[in-house]
């Protein structure tokens, strides 16, 4: 079995992108009422997703994937908390319509309610309302709310302990994933996700989050950032910092995706980082779309690389499967149920 | 010939230190007058060097560095303009008495009066003075010099160009290098550097720089961040952006550094990256000074990294000499009038 720890829905009707537009207009200017969401039928929603994420998998052999939405779209700077709340639970909301279209491929994972300023406890409610109420399996967390301008104290402050403390009882793990910058220096895909992902992984090792949440599990998405590259440099920081070493400081509770989208990346990630903390990832379909012309490939079809690198059945179980259900118990639990 | 690329004066007397705080405590009050650098003694600024870096380069058969201010000391978002001058005077005066004092092995590259929301075009006159009057080879511009809240615009934007265009007249290079970090979301050499360099590197990819300014050398340190390991995704964003391929786009005008502590890193970077894009450096006394366990040298022993590739005379002497010397033109007119 082929697991896609990392998928968005990038494909949303043209309708959940007018409720944005006027849902931002209104958040501009407040003149009339809030938009209301409209209507989508199943069909369009099903077409959406059979002719792209759908085809994907089935092209490249991947049997499901962890559905989450558009991670630049959540936008948690754009308004204000009614804003952000009311647009998470209708992206949340289509997520949960597309794991009852697809069964048996798509499992969900929500975006929270965030915004700049707004304590991270009042993202706990749609939590609890995803998990319990509509199933899924984890959440998307934002370090950066203000879209880069990074104004949120680190993921290390006990300002977030009130949400991990949620995450432990409910036994899901976060994907810690900015969305859209707003600051034009950093690119959204090309550099803000990528900063963003080098940052909370020094922020993790700079403090001591762990040892107060030994049940914590946070996956960093693209291979880590810039980590697995400099993981001397990590090294050889937690030493600088008198911290312990970084397996078990920071890698009983960390996990990287594989969105690394060239054959030497990926070596190197598979040479530095243990193999229980890789976890199958693609991005698909996101932040990079093309073929690769020294490949024929698309850039994103990151099983093609890991293919390549020959690992024992043993250890492809563990990369494309075993270490996902571990990470994600409730992926794990339904899919049991289903005698899988 | 060994020459390093990346090397900061991280061993400074005391009294430059002191001479700082007092500048650092005048900024913020403002009584009295504003603090005289103090006088130091050859024999100390010689002994903190031939203790450190010289020995450190000796030990490690490298020939001579190109030497600058400690960057994180840069502090460009502290005080004001006129903070930021004297103490960018000050430090690259110590940098000039360095290289007055070791004239066969360290060569001067200068900070930058910057200062947030101050004309880049300020700066000149400190380029032209370190560059005429001190003999410099380079200069360390700060992409940021809010140390880590990424007010100014992108590199490309014009408001940098008057910058370039000095910089191209005095046939200089610089390495793009931030500061210390105030933003508590950044560690300055865990995330701030290795951000930045990543940073950088988009914005560069996003424009269209070097189509105005052919001439135009730009570093990007610390193994250009995070590029490298994410090449594939660099190369399908150019497309994705309809720009050209990254090797005529970016790649005749930037170089990356091999500042990157461990054998994976380096052989990823070797793997991906052009040699005539790669210059020898090692960011020593830096961000990390400690033993690797499992390797039992200096994590910034860079040299040995690149050793085990065994690469050709021809590629090594690229790697270490050659291509510093066409990056730095005005270092290896000095070179060659001493018969080098």
């Amino acid at each position: 079995m082929i697991i896609d720890c990392h998928c968005h829905y990038t494909t949303e009707p043209h309708q959940h992108h007018a409720f944005r537009q006027a849902q931002v207009r209104y958040a501009q200017d407040r003149t009339g009422t809030a938009p209301l969401y409209p209507g989508i039928g199943d069909d369009e929603i099903r077409a959406s997703i059979e002719d792209n994420q759908l085809r994907l998998l089935q092209q490249r052999g991947i049997d499901m994937t962890v559905f989450s939405p558009r991670a630049a779209g959540m936008g948690h700077h754009v308004g204000d908390e009614s804003i952000s709340l009311a647009w998470t639970r209708a992206s949340n909301d289509l997520i949960a319509r597309i794991v009852a279209l697809f069964p048996q491929h798509f499992f969900g994972v929500c975006q929270l309610p965030q915004s700049p300023g707004v304590p991270i406890a009042h993202s706990i409610h749609e939590l609890e309302r995803c998990v319990k109420e509509l199933g899924f399996v984890g959440c998307n967390l934002n370090p950066d709310p203000s879209g880069g301008h990074w104004t949120a104290p680190p993921l290390t402050d006990r300002a977030w302990y009130p949400f991990f403390e949620k995450m432990i009882e409910l036994d899901v793990p976060a994907m810690i994933h900015v969305s859209g910058s707003c600051n034009a220096c950093f690119h959204t895909t090309g550099a803000h996700y990528i900063n963003a992902d080098t940052t909370a992984f020094m922020q993790l090792l700079q403090g001591d989050l762990f040892s107060d949440f030994p049940e914590l599990r946070l996956i960093i998405p693209h291979g880590g950032g810039a980590v697995p590259y400099h993981w001397g440099r990590y090294r050889g920081l937690a030493d600088m910092l008198n911290k312990p070493p970084l397996t078990s400081h920071v890698m009983q509770n960390v996990f990287f995706d594989t969105c690394v989208y060239h054959q030497p990346g990926i070596d190197l990630l598979f040479k530095v980082i243990d193999l229980d903390n890789i976890l199958f990832g693609s991005e698909m379909i996101g932040a990079v779309r093309g073929l690769d012309p020294e490949t024929g490939h698309h850039f994103d079809d990151t099983r093609r690389y890991i293919d390549a690198l020959a690992l024992s059945p043993q250890d492809s179980q563990r990369v494309f499967e075993g270490n996902a259900r571990r990470v994600y118990p409730r992926l794990d639990a339904q899919l049991k149920a289903r005698g899988l």
